[in-house]
């Protein structure tokens, strides 16, 4: 559709070949005249209003000419799971501030941050929480989301870059455990959720879940109501398929105890944790 | 039907002629025995059902009069845009106190009062606010509407007449821009609005939005749910071709970044603004 | 369904013979293995997959039995209505405590607590409210229900016996009265949220409304949504028949004014009340 | 001073033989023309200015009698520690019903009610909580404080019978440990806060913390500000020999990581404990 | 002290003859270069370092006229007592709306505002309340009064004019009655509140109480704590002779339950209130 | 004192030649057995009962052997100015890091963090915030103390390792400034926010702003009243000198506006700043 292509004219998307990089690089298409991918290793030929341009992370000059003549990012790249602090070091913070610094050296506007739910692991899987309340990082993984968040925060409230700063749950074909019947997010929604942070008029530094309209939710988005995310799939058509195949749940087991689950328990701490 | 008919004997429809007291008349009729519509100057003979009782709202006396026999009041009345200080003194201000007073007099024991969202037009269009925050007025007439849901906070604190302040945001057949999309109020909404403020059981002085089920919102209605007021409306439907209209908007413009839109940089002040 | 049957061994329901009892007995059997059910005194025979045994509230040592074996319970036992101090004293009170050792005793993980909207019925009707404010009972019933609530607080604080505080609002086919059409439940969402209830992952003590999705409602679950209770069911439908029926309501009567209706001015006080 | 102490005609003192009890008894002497004194068993014979009432407070009728002719009452009677269900129940649940029901027959207008910090025991000593947060007893004299609060709710609400809930903490000549660091009143504050809660103007019914002015504390009274007790004291000034006489804490224990100290793991469950 | 007289150049205190004009008017004086006085009629001849310019309110090229030259203003003019609507509208209202004209006419960047407690006179004397909390004021003057709080923040968020409104409890030599015993505010620690309000770097729209640093308050001033304002007196000391004059309330009487006093049962409606 | 000595083992005080290192060394020799002192370079030879051992953050080795037997840590080392990127990086996110990893090898159980005020720079002056607000960072410094927090959060949730986070105002012998009549530290009080810090029983991770009793101030430390901090020292003492040396203020300098004062416009972003 001719009018919804003109809202950008380049975008680009970072970690255009990781799993939800690929979801979206077909549908962003839609959005823009060009569309830019990134990733760190090749990942085959660009389609037509397409381009491609490879860039590490944690190389200050390849972010910086990545972001050249760019419109607004969706920043998919970085490290997306629990990991040793090195690479998350290198990507995640080191990463993310070289990316802001590249939008703000090439005057980009707004940038979309997947974040993760890990940024606030360790509330209870029987609260209820809203995108101000302080965070509680599982691991270094969500640990690193928070810096970016605060990062983003620094440069909307000092250089005016607008970012909205996704808190995305489980975004799978279909929810594979118990656990993401409340923090399933379909592709579709989540197509839906970085649009609207894309095209909403004014954003300044807006923290938000991404997840479906599940049943069961464990996150309160009516602050960000202004992005106009209205999701459209719920997980509950799941609900008897995943009980089925996970019948038993040991309710002693901090997986299930904690939002973040079996994160708040995995990672690079175990060789010798207490 | 004749079960809802009997809902009220005479009701009163300030401002009968205006933009919105147009769409309401037909819709109230239906509601009441006897529609009693005022306006400031004439508007053309009564229907069956309706009578026609001109006044000017800073008339205590004609107020007076106005509001004899009459079991509730839907007061669309007064300056509804940004004018000069004096208009909205003597219709706003003025108009209101003679509104109350008459009320109180007549024993009159509910109003619907068409305040605005101009009451909190300074408050930023990426944050989403609630009827008990801080008012923010963004200029002389919504300054006039907050003095409104004062004035009936008093009056039902110290008299028992009860009051739902109505902030509305755009009543029109549609959206006709971007910032309409947050704040439109489809005119079958309205009704449903007005209608669930006339009817609740007990409203005490409720504050409360009046917008459609838009996607994207600024305003949280929960603390005023027992209205039982269900809109049915979304402008998502608009959108595309609203943004196609309006495809681009100025970031740094005060009427993009607050919610009262081009009110918070217009109106009687400029002349000699710094 | 074999796999929904599967989520269960035996599931206690006491009140099995009471007005929501009856509706449970027969929607319970489907979610598990064994219903035992239990009342005062009794009640016909067991169908197939229930077993009954009766027992007195206030008999320790009768509950003790009663809740051997079994995996959860869903306790509608008690009474409910308001009524004179001692037999509340009996039932509600030293029944609840009867109840929550003998869960203790027995190794029980997780019971859903049928509480009560008048253990916050000094609430205003023009009021919304959270599980999470003060409590405000408008009787000795509601007395006794915030009682059973606190006690499910301690026994999961310091047993993890977990519990979801159900605040019913009017179980009935229909709503039967204006007040209603804010507090109705309907049978089948009343099934959804017992369902949901037992069944959620983790709940720890939650306290939440037993309410239908109605258009007017005081109360916000908005802390209880790891619950998974989506309802389907609004009173709207029977506004028209509703307000047909009682047009008239008397604004200054208290059971207009508060949540609680009748219940904040009947009871065992009036003998000798001020 | 002859001002003071017309302040009150004929003030009631219960548990006077208690710990509490017999430091407030000459204190209270002082506020009123007549001190009647109530235990449940003897206790030797009254001063001058008082009179001297036994009765249990599980025995309806004395209880009645024991309110006639009484202008207010400070409850500090009945069981004040951890114990079994029997007592707590006869003295802390039906002995406060009766306490409150005599009032409501005897037209008596103000109760201060000594409750207890053991309502809320299992907050964390790293939190900071308010009198309006849920409550969270730590063992079933708690829940029975509890309960006593709730009951006090309810006749303000109903019969507008005025009551100060004081949250006592550990009122001793000085601070026997670490805990008490942080929970210590004074005798002296006691009685500033007993007298403040008798004749401030209105109290409806108000929840609060009775502590000193300790540095270190758990308990934020900012909502009970109107009630005007002004605390003098400081468990600083004992901090060295507390420390002293205490230094190791075992950070893994309950009775250090929370609020309500050894009561969280100590009462009448242990027998059969999980 | 040369170097606090450089503070200010002219500063402008009007309603300069009033009770607290009067009380001001020396205290000022040392604070600023000039002191240029207002009142409605002659009030006697300027003192050295003064400068009286005589002014009504509501004729609005006066109020431009009076704020030439002026650095701040200290406005204390206009009604201060439940007076008929008349008066009230022309020098709360108009008066008000002229006053903050000249301001922005006059490029003055800083008024204290003598707003007033009756601002919120229908909450409870058994309620602690913050600045943040809505409006419920108790007449027509402290209506008046909400509306030049709703003026100063337009004139804020829109012109950059900051204001600190003040909203004065009972400003007397001693406290009169029991109610002063929590409204009180001494002579002193109003000099102490304007000059902070006067000279704190930053203030926007600042709302607050004016109150010493009484043992009994309803008023939280927490969220104004950047103002700097440090009461030193406490009306305690007058407690005793208070009660002695005042020994009995009728604690049902409105003017014993609400914080604003006589006001909320007082005013211009009586003649034919309900 | 022997009693207090006995407090702690081994002490370990890192950025100890810095200007609070400096201040603290003699202060919390005190309070331990041994103090171990550690700085990037080298800063003369240790006293009595001191131990100095030299280590970089970045150094993960270094730092796991200077925490070798330590049984709390004052963690005062890295960067405490605005800094470029590299030097904030190194020191005060890998230092960070490796502290805590350092901290939970050698199973040290609590950590005071020298955080800053500069973690929430962004901030108006005109605002009164609490430690659990959103963070605003006002630079990569501001950005790296947020790290820090959230640091130690993950590692009290996850490992069980306590922090005290305090947000540092200005630590000086006296305020040199408008802004820090604000936010001055003095330093005893210093001594005194540490130590009561060190010794509190449970502390999970507390944030709280490090301040003196300033009768200006922006922070609100309620939710941290457990640690026991009671400031002795007022800046007012101070205001005449320091409104005599800044008599004038810019009130449109972001350094006026902002909690951060100067950080939020300086810093190592400003050579193509937009």
């Amino acid at each position: 559709m001719p009018s919804e292509s003109r809202r950008f004219g380049r975008l680009l998307l970072t970690g255009a070949d990781g799993n939800l990089g690929r979801e979206l690089r077909p549908r962003l298409r839609r959005h823009c005249q060009t569309l830019r991918l990134s990733h760190r290793q090749e990942f085959g030929p660009a389609e037509p209003g397409e381009e491609i341009v490879l860039a590490h992370l944690e190389n200050k000059a390849a972010m910086a000419e990545l972001l050249e003549g760019v419109d607004a990012v969706v920043h998919m790249g970085g490290v997306s799971t629990e990991q040793p602090w090195e690479p998350i070091l290198a990507s995640n913070i080191v990463g993310a501030y070289n990316l802001y610094e590249a939008a703000r050296r090439n005057r980009v506007r707004r940038i979309v941050f997947a974040s993760s739910n890990h940024v606030t692991g360790f509330y209870r899987q029987r609260e209820v929480i809203r995108p101000t309340d302080p965070v509680r990082p599982d691991g270094l993984y969500g640990l690193s989301k928070a810096f970016g968040e605060n990062l983003a925060q620094l440069y909307f409230d000092r250089f005016g870059i607008e970012t909205v700063s996704l808190r995305i749950g489980s975004s799978y074909a279909e929810p594979k455990d118990r656990r993401m019947l409340a923090t399933w997010l379909s592709f579709d929604d989540l197509e839906r959720l970085v649009v609207a942070a894309l095209t909403a008029p004014v954003v300044g530094h807006t923290v938000m879940y991404g997840v479906s309209d599940n049943a069961t939710c464990w996150w309160d988005n009516t602050p960000a109501r202004h992005i106009g995310y209205r999701p459209q799939h719920d997980s509950e058509v799941f609900r008897a398929a995943v009980e089925a195949r996970q019948p038993h749940l040991d309710r002693d087991d901090p997986a299930v105890q904690y939002q973040g689950g079996a994160f708040v328990r995995t990672g690079p701490f175990e060789e010798d944790g207490r």
